[in-house]
């Protein structure tokens, strides 16, 4: 790849599909060309392929049963799909209890549902390293709560929201509980079945799968109307032709993380890589909450410099990290984020480092070799900060 | 693959991917890792490559202009966010005009909106050949019309509405005019900036590229509101993750499309194909419109014989074909397009045969062999039909 980055660290953003994925997805392109939902030999062998993906998805998410699997076009479907579903099986309520550092797909489709449909949207606040207040969610949830949508990982700083904590007081406030797992799966434990939430998003490209499928963790039981309607696919939950490849891919990236047991180690390239920045660049700061985050995630302020600066010779420098989220890059507005952790001051001067897999120490040398001059030059005129 | 169909002639289900777009997306999902939002040179890779695909898709639509494309995952998706996007722009109008042979992924679309929003749907009969009624179209529109939408291309018979002349008459009664071209694109011209039409939808799997991406055409200057809320992605008017591989597929598909000039040799090997099965079964039937029908799709009623049968016949003998739509299959409804042409006698004795660009002679030649004989065996005793 020409101009490729040589040392990528972006992970939050994207992940490279992990060569046994696309091998996968290749023998599905060539070899699967049928429909699922065609009766003959081409489309029950599809089918067969799709199947097995949903029990690897499954597994990974720690779902009960395989059918609790509904497969997406990726995480934004995923959780609009979720927060659409919800209001529509407790009509009777008009409130939606999340956070104020929750993604764009969730944040968005609040503001949206609140100008349309007069959905009350109540934004729980954070504190500066992202943690939710315990008591002031207990205080929200009520009898007009629908539904509570809060995130399993921040995708900017790695905070963790105690989610299995959180879902006994909806449950008994009559509201379901959807969690925002894409940042998180793969990367920790999700255990849906055993942490009680009602429905999960995943997305297979944060980890080594393919951009374009996700899915959506719906409990058994759990009222639901689908986002696309039309055909009788995904058992009337998802409607369209199977993303088939996709789904595959998947599968596999399901099963590979699963079975890859990579936390201690990006835990342990992550800590070396903080650990090494800060000893360079005393300025710097750690963001997020050091005693519950992800372990792939290294959120870092840089008072007085420059971010985009920053990030811009770390491209010269053939690294590629990010300022927050993709979903939001080339926006000039700063992080909502950091804004909710009250940390605004520091969001033109925070960059995101996040690991995956197929990075090394190597990478990490790299960065830290680079990072602390790159800082300094990026340094903003006093007079003009 | 082991039990593969050798014969494939259901392309109207789906169709093999070409082995070019597969070498485009395997070259996007090994070289393209980024995330098309991020700012550093993966990103700007992956981005480089979805706008080319985006022109791609615009030339094969007839589009003005690329940015009129936005991509999604398929089909139903762009049909259910035409839809939606229709009825926000026009709040003051509460009708939709559509046919009684649409897709599932209208005709659902519509029951729900009509059950959860009081929409009023006005389905138009067709006649035994699938045509609209002009005057009962012309007549049905009114001030209350939000939306017209119209399939280019009928999925079971194959017979086009004459879309670019119904367009002006949605306009003047101040409605906007939506097409679900996805049986069409790819199969003749579908010049939608000439035929005037708002929204079109394509998917990239019914022209060998892909399952898992679609793509819907919004004339520039219509207000449009997205399904899928969230980050800013196609112009704000579909969040989530660009499907890179996907996209870049659909790209080199609708280029192969439009290089391909295959629709001749489509409707000589379709016209034999239904020539011989008519001189060997002289009580078989042509369904749709012989004037104006797709020229992959031959849809034959063979009366007194069992469709099931048939197809289960076919599939032992290597040769995929359908009952109708894929996205109804294994259902045991008899077909709603049938039914709508007042065939509804038809409906468990009609094999739908669909051609693409990787049939051959050979394959003609193989169905015309095995088919006289297996509608013959298939025959419903007198007593129990």
């Amino acid at each position: 790849m020409t101009g490729a980055p040589l040392v990528y660290l972006d992970a939050n953003a994207t992940t490279p599909a992990d060569p046994r994925v696309v091998e996968a997805m290749l023998a599905a392109l060539t070899g699967l060309p049928g429909n699922p939902s065609s009766g003959h030999a081409a489309g029950r062998e599809a089918r067969r392929a799709v199947e097995t993906a949903r029990r690897e998805v499954a597994a990974l998410a720690g779902a009960e049963r395989p059918d609790e699997i509904v497969f997406t076009s990726g995480g934004s479907e995923s959780n609009v799909a979720a927060i659409r579903a919800a209001l529509a099986a407790r009509p009777g309520r008009r409130e939606v209890l999340t956070s104020a550092v929750e993604h764009a797909s969730v944040d968005a489709t609040l503001d949206r549902l609140a100008a349309t449909d007069g959905i009350v949207v109540r934004r729980l606040p954070v504190d500066g390293r992202g943690r939710l207040d315990l008591d002031a969610y207990r205080a929200a949830l009520g009898p007009a709560t629908a539904l509570v949508t809060l995130m399993t990982a921040n995708n900017e700083t790695g905070t963790l929201f105690p989610i299995a904590g959180l879902v006994p007081a909806a449950h008994a406030a009559g509201a379901l509980f959807h969690t925002d797992a894409v940042q998180a799966a793969g990367r920790l434990d999700l255990a849906v079945a055993a942490g009680g939430v009602d429905m999960a998003s995943l997305s297979a490209h944060k980890l080594h799968g393919p951009k374009g499928v996700g899915a959506l963790y719906v409990r058994r039981g759990t009222a639901f109307s689908s986002l696309i309607t039309g055909g009788g696919q995904e058992r009337g939950r998802r409607a369209g032709t199977e993303n088939v490849p996709g789904i595959v891919g998947f599968g596999v990236a399901a099963r590979l993380a699963l079975a890859d047991g990579d936390a201690g180690r990006l835990a342990r390239l992550r800590d070396r890589l903080e650990a090494a920045i800060l000893a360079a660049l005393p300025g710097a700061i750690v963001l997020g909450d050091r005693d519950a985050r992800l372990v792939n995630t290294a959120c870092l302020a840089f008072p007085g410099s420059d971010a985009e600066m920053m990030l811009h010779r770390l491209d010269r420098a053939g690294i590629a990290a990010s300022s927050g989220s993709a979903c939001a890059a080339g926006g000039a507005a700063p992080s909502r984020v950091l804004l909710a952790m009250g940390l605004g001051r520091l969001a033109g001067s925070t960059v995101r480092i996040s690991l995956s897999r197929f990075n090394t120490d190597a990478d990490v040398d790299r960065l830290v070799e680079v990072l602390p001059a790159i800082a300094r030059e990026a340094r903003i005129p006093e007079t003009a900060a």
